[in-house]
Parts: structure tokens; C-alpha cells; sequence
């Protein structure tokens, strides 16, 4: 078959980067504790904490004296070994956080951006100046910088009557090798959605399983896909676009220019729609901030007496995305479906047991009984945060240490 | 990560998976052949045939004189090494194929089936006088036989006002338990999705691509789904469930209970609920057997004069279809789509072409464009060759050959 063939070496590779992902999450571990957390043997993780050690990617640190009164050498991240920066380029602004090889956050900086305004060369010179300002937020000089990772929005180009998506790799090239030029530094390039799940593969559900879909709730909508442990990628880097997979054939119109699209309906502009049509007088109708929007609906909610047009839209909202994430379930059939985003962290709550329960009514057979449902316990900017993820596995796969599929870098 | 660990022994499990699959194809091949068309190192393919050899899986024929002069040996699977049998459990009939260990069919026998019955007994009883046919159509002692692989499809269970999907695991146990002890032969069963995707892997796109979806239109429809060469499963073993998730919110009742699925428009009642929407007196609106009714579609499109109200009903099925072949775009993105089933072979010359232009245009951006929309080259009973695929992996795996992940026995 023309598949991948493995390798003695991708099973090396796979147990370095067990061990890296339990010892950044740990951030201190001894060598009887990487082995109980990965289910390695103990000679196993001997042979790669050396090799770790011998890269400088770990350290073994102070010896701490346990209850028993027996010193325990203690390994943690060599923090020290360099920074990664990740990037997020949203549609209003662009945001980089440095990162410590241990994965803390040590800086950070954002630029705003015209949402309208799309060319390589204006996306070019934000994600440059916002790495620059979080290097110097950070006080990293550049030379210590291992790798970055940008994460671009399939954009939506508007042409005559017909929009369409562009993938960032149409157009990456000029712009992003500009700026790899100008900063001298090495960069990968991913989508949010890919990006979101490496965030969640290291330190979210990756965690308790291989099998997993994170939906990214915003202004546009999508889902990150894990499988055995690897983020689906497709044929053409686009696997995930499940906001414009159809919910109602010939529906809403979708910015992509489809008609009908999941997104349509649980994007945040189609939750205000829905309200539209709810109560087209509503206060909230035409809100102008999508983020303000969805956060007035979950203030209304929290309220003493809810909105019953509010209560309605969620009801209706929860119909929708159930719907939607049955799809994915009959399709997938993933153990898990954890939602995040702002859409997710201000509504989740009511919004998580209602479509649980169109989840179970919807998805074939009892296919759903047993999928866990819930909003991710990551907070902050995972785009970014999984951008720094695919940056630092960059390094190690150009040190020889990984041979991991990692997305292309420039 | 908790994901299957890779070892060493699944690295020699593949290379003789690709060796057995390449020789299967090709029905005889020298060492330098399967090398080529492995991509494996000689001396891996010298290692794999020894040791195929020794398990007596592989002979070395006879000896052959090529161009130039020079003996070769050429080897192929040792057909006498024993016998395997694929199921398929139909609607209407329980079909069930003996194949020699080459995969060549050598007998076969089909039992008719009362659709309105599915008690475990009553389909139990089915699939051993059907598998006890078939070997004595083909002359096969029991004692010959290596295994037995089962397709059973998700029943339709209606009870009261609701119908439920009911997945053949939940009933399997008694009934096929006591085929498997009446029979006295090792047995696995697998949904006809996935059946059909074993074939396609071992015979069909699998020899081009590690990564396909392979959609069986026919009364029901669903999705084969494979990703870098493994039948994607799924946490209750229901990926692939396509023809239920959604085409239309609140459309079009489907039998599984739920409205608006895929096979609701697709299936073959569905495209007749299209031609009753076209013309509701159409000759055809009401004919009784289904894949009569899908046969006398291809007999009217054939003719010289074609039947204004049956080229509508095709132009509305391939937009239904490709808009839900978008849908499976937009989420897996695979290299390869492939038809097959009876509505596929009666119709794919004619919703093939109409039905790619809607993909095209429906799947986000431009990930489809690339996209092979075929009908599948593979033809007769795919679902009971994929079984016996299915039962032989599994007798690879039980003599210590391969490790790959197959469906659990009985
Ligand atoms: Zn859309
Ligand atoms: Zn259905």
C-alpha cells in the first residue's frame, strides 16, 4: 500500500516525544515518573532522557529528598535552551507570545489589523512587527529564539459575486519568506484549526486520549481532528473545515460563499441571526462586536430572569450545533469533542447540556452515549500556544530527534 | 500520549502485509519485482518471502526463462494453503463466498432473506446454511477453512414511533457465537462499510493511495474511510456513518429515525422519492424492487430519446450527492473517492460527471478540485471479498504474522 512506511527511528522518535510532552506538562519529573506516565519501559526512558540530556533539552535538577529519605534525581525542561514563538493571525489582530522550551509563556505583543485588508505584504508586516514587539516584551534577543510558528486563517476573498476560500499556502510564500528573511529565523505554517489541536494533543486531551475533535467556536467555526495520536491533515492541508460541511442543504448563506454551512448557523454572526429571527426588535440584533455580542448573551443568561429571546436563541443554537456535531460523530466517531474558543468559554455552560442532548438523539445508533462533551480546560490563546507546539517540534525534527509529520516550513 | 505504541515487531507486520498484498495482486512475482513494487529494501522482501515460506503462505513456482536467458524464480501465495470464506448478510439475502488463500473465488451460495426479520437466530441460521453452501459448492472440507469473516449491517429496528440504529455488536454475541461453535471455525465480523473498505485496500485504490473514501450507494449508502492505510474504525466502531449524517436539517425522514440524512436523497428509495417529486404519476414513481427500479433509471438514460423526468432525477440526486461528498471533503479532505455499489455501477457513468462539478464547487476552496470521483474498478460482491481480506489479515495475526489492528473475533 502507498502509505507512509515506519521506522525503527519513528519509534525512537515517538518515545522522545512521549517523554518531552509528560515532562512539559509534569514540568519535573523523576525517571520512575516518566515511566509510570508513559507507559514506556523504564530502560526505554532511560536511553531517551539521555539522549535529551545529551541535546541539552533536559536538565536533571536539585535533588530533592524524598519522605522515605532517599535522594530522587529530579529532570525538568531545559528551560534555558532556547524560546519559540507562536503566532496568531486573527482576523482583527495579530498576536505573538514567546514561549520558554518548558512551554511557559514569557512575552508577548499584539498589533491590530484591518480585517478588510488581506494582502501578503499588510499580513506580512503584522505577524513581523508582533514577533518583534514580544521578543522585546520578553527581553529574547533574536538569536535565542529556536523557532516560530504562524498560524494563518484560510482567508475569505471576496471576488465579484463569488467569494472563496483561499488557503494561506496559495499565498504564504511571498509574504511569509519575506518575513522568515527578515527575521533570520525558522518558521512553520499551519491553520488555526491544526494549530488548536496540537495546543490540545500536548497539553489538553491528548493527554487521556488518541482520539479527539476540538471545535474552535468564533466568529468562523472548525475542528481541529486528532487520530491515533496524529492531527488530521487531509490531502490538501484543509481536513476540519466542518463549518462549511451542510446543515441545511440550500441554507443561510455562508461568507465562503456556500449556502447552508454549519457555520452559518453556530459562527457567531449566525447566532445573532438566529436572534434575529427570534425577535428581530431585539436590543442585541445588531450588536456590532461579535465577541461583546456573544459575551451579552451569556451576561443575560447569568441574569436573575433570563431573556426568553436570549433563552431561545441558545435553545435554538444547541439544536444546531448538536446537529452539526453528530456529523462529525457518524463520520469520525471520535471518543471525545471538547469545544473552545470565546463562543465556547462564555456560552459553553448552557449551551454544552442541551447539545448534548441533540448530540445523543441525532448521532446514529448509541454512537453517542459514551462521547465526552465538553468546553476544553485550555484557556488563553491556543492558536498560538499550538503554533509554539509546532515550532518546537520543528526543532527537534531539525535536530534529529523527531521524525514526527510536521507541517512544511519555509 | 495515549495513543497505540509503535514497535518493532508492527514495522516487519507491514512489510509482510505489503508483500502478501503485492503478491495477491500480481498472482506471481520474482523477489526483484516485489521489491519494486513494495518500495522495500531487497533485503527486506528476502527476509518477509523466507519467512512467508516457512508459514507456507508463500511457494516458489515454477522457474521460468526470461528474454535474456537467465532462470528466475517466481513466486506466488500458496492457494492450497487453505481457504477463507467472506459473508455478506444483505437485506434480502446472506451471500456467502469461499476463496482460496490467493483470494481467488472458488464457490459460492446465497440464502434469500425476509428483510422484516432480524432476530439473532433468524440470521444466525442464515449465514450457516449460506457459509455450509458455499463450501460445498466449491468442494472445501470444513477442516480446510482458515477463518470466516462476517459483514453484518447496522439493523433498522423500529420500535413503537421511534426506529434506532442497532450495531451488529450489541446481537452478534449469541447468534454468531453459535454459528462460529456450530461451524467449529475461527470468525470476524465487520460492518459492510468497512468490508468494503478492506477491498478496496487490498484490490482497489489502496494499490494507489493511503488515503480514500469509499462510498457503497445502494439501498443504504455509507463511507469506507481510510487514512494512511488503516480502515478508520472509530471509538464504537461506527466511522464511516455518512449516508446518516446531514444533508438537510429537518429534511427528509430517514429509517434510522433521524431527518434529513444523506441517504434519505441518495439511497436508493431516496432517488425514487426524487422522481415522485419530479412527475408523482412517473411510470417508474412507484416501482417495487429497488435496484430494479435504479436499473430501469439506466435503461431510460441509455435509450435514444431520454426521459425528461428521469434526467431531472439525476441531475437533483448528483446535487445532492456531491454536495454531501463536499461535506466529506471539507472534514477527511482524501486524495481518492470511489463509487461502487449497484446504484454506482447501474448510474456512475451518469451522475459521475454532474456530481464532480458539484463537489468542485461545494468543498471549501479548492480542495476538491484535485479530488479522483470514481466509480470503484473493483466489481461482484465487494462486501464478502473484503470479509474474506478481513478473515485472512485475521488468521495472519493468529499464526504470529502480523500484528495489525483487525476486527475483533469471536
Ligand atoms: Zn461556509
Ligand atoms: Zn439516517
Amino acid at each position: 500500500m502507498a502509505v507512509q512506511r515506519l521506522t525503527s527511528r519513528d519509534i525512537r522518535s515517538e518515545s522522545r516525544l512521549d517523554v518531552m510532552t509528560a515532562l512539559v506538562v509534569a514540568r519535573e519529573a523523576s525517571r520512575n515518573d516518566l515511566t509510570r506516565q508513559t507507559g514506556l519501559s523504564s530502560a526505554t526512558v532511560a536511553t531517551v532522557v539521555a539522549e535529551l540530556i545529551a541535546a541539552g533539552i533536559i536538565t536533571e535538577g536539585r535533588t530533592t529528598t524524598g519522605k522515605v529519605g532517599r535522594p530522587t534525581t529530579v529532570l525538568h525542561i531545559n528551560a534555558e535552551r532556547g524560546y519559540v514563538v507562536g503566532v496568531d493571525v486573527a482576523e482583527t489582530y495579530v498576536r505573538a507570545i514567546v514561549f520558554d522550551a518548558a512551554l511557559d509563556e514569557v512575552g508577548s505583543a499584539q498589533v491590530a489589523r484591518d480585517e478588510h485588508e488581506s494582502t501578503a505584504e499588510y499580513v506580512a508586516d503584522g505577524v513581523e512587527r508582533a514577533v518583534v514587539g514580544a521578543l522585546e516584551d520578553a527581553g529574547v534577543s533574536r538569536d535565542r529564539v529556536l523557532g516560530v510558528g504562524v498560524s494563518l486563517p484560510g482567508l475569505v476573498v471576496r471576488e465579484s459575486t463569488t467569494s472563496i476560500l483561499v488557503p494561506e499556502w496559495t499565498w504564504h510564500e511571498s509574504g511569509m519568506s519575506r518575513v522568515r528573511d527578515h527575521l533570520g529565523l525558522p518558521m512553520v505554517i499551519e491553520n488555526p484549526l491544526k494549530a488548536v489541536a496540537a495546543a490540545e494533543l500536548w497539553f489538553g486531551e491528548g493527554r487521556e486520549s488518541g482520539s479527539f475533535v476540538t471545535l474552535n467556536l468564533g466568529t468562523g467555526v472548525g475542528a481541529g481532528i486528532v487520530i491515533a495520536g496524529e492531527i488530521l491533515r487531509g490531502a490538501t492541508s484543509s481536513a476540519g473545515e466542518w463549518g462549511h460541511s451542510l446543515l441545511v442543504l440550500d441554507g443561510r448563506g455562508c461568507r465562503c460563499g456556500r449556502r447552508g454551512c454549519v457555520e452559518a448557523y453556530v459562527g457567531a454572526p449566525g447566532i445573532q441571526e438566529t436572534l434575529r429571527e427570534v425577535d428581530p426588535e431585539h436590543p442585541l440584533a445588531h450588536a456590532d462586536l461579535q465577541q461583546h455580542f456573544i459575551e451579552a448573551l451569556a451576561a443575560s443568561l447569568a441574569a436573575d430572569s433570563a431573556d426568553p429571546a436570549v433563552v431561545e436563541t441558545i435553545r435554538r443554537t444547541s439544536y444546531y450545533l448538536g446537529s452539526a456535531i453528530a456529523d462529525l460523530v457518524a463520520i469520525i466517531n471520535p471518543e471525545v469533542v471538547t469545544l473552545t474558543g470565546w463562543t465556547a468559554w462564555a456560552l459553553g455552560d448552557y449551551l454544552v447540556p442541551l447539545t448534548r442532548d441533540v448530540l445523543v438523539a441525532q448521532a446514529p445508533g448509541e454512537s453517542a452515549v459514551d462521547v465526552h462533551l465538553h468546553v476544553s480546560t485550555g484557556r488563553g490563546n491556543l492558536v498560538a500556544t499550538g503554533m509554539a507546539v509546532q515550532a518546537m517540534t520543528r526543532f527537534l525534527v531539525d535536530v534529529g530527534l523527531l521524525t514526527s509529520k510536521v507541517p512544511a516550513g519555509l
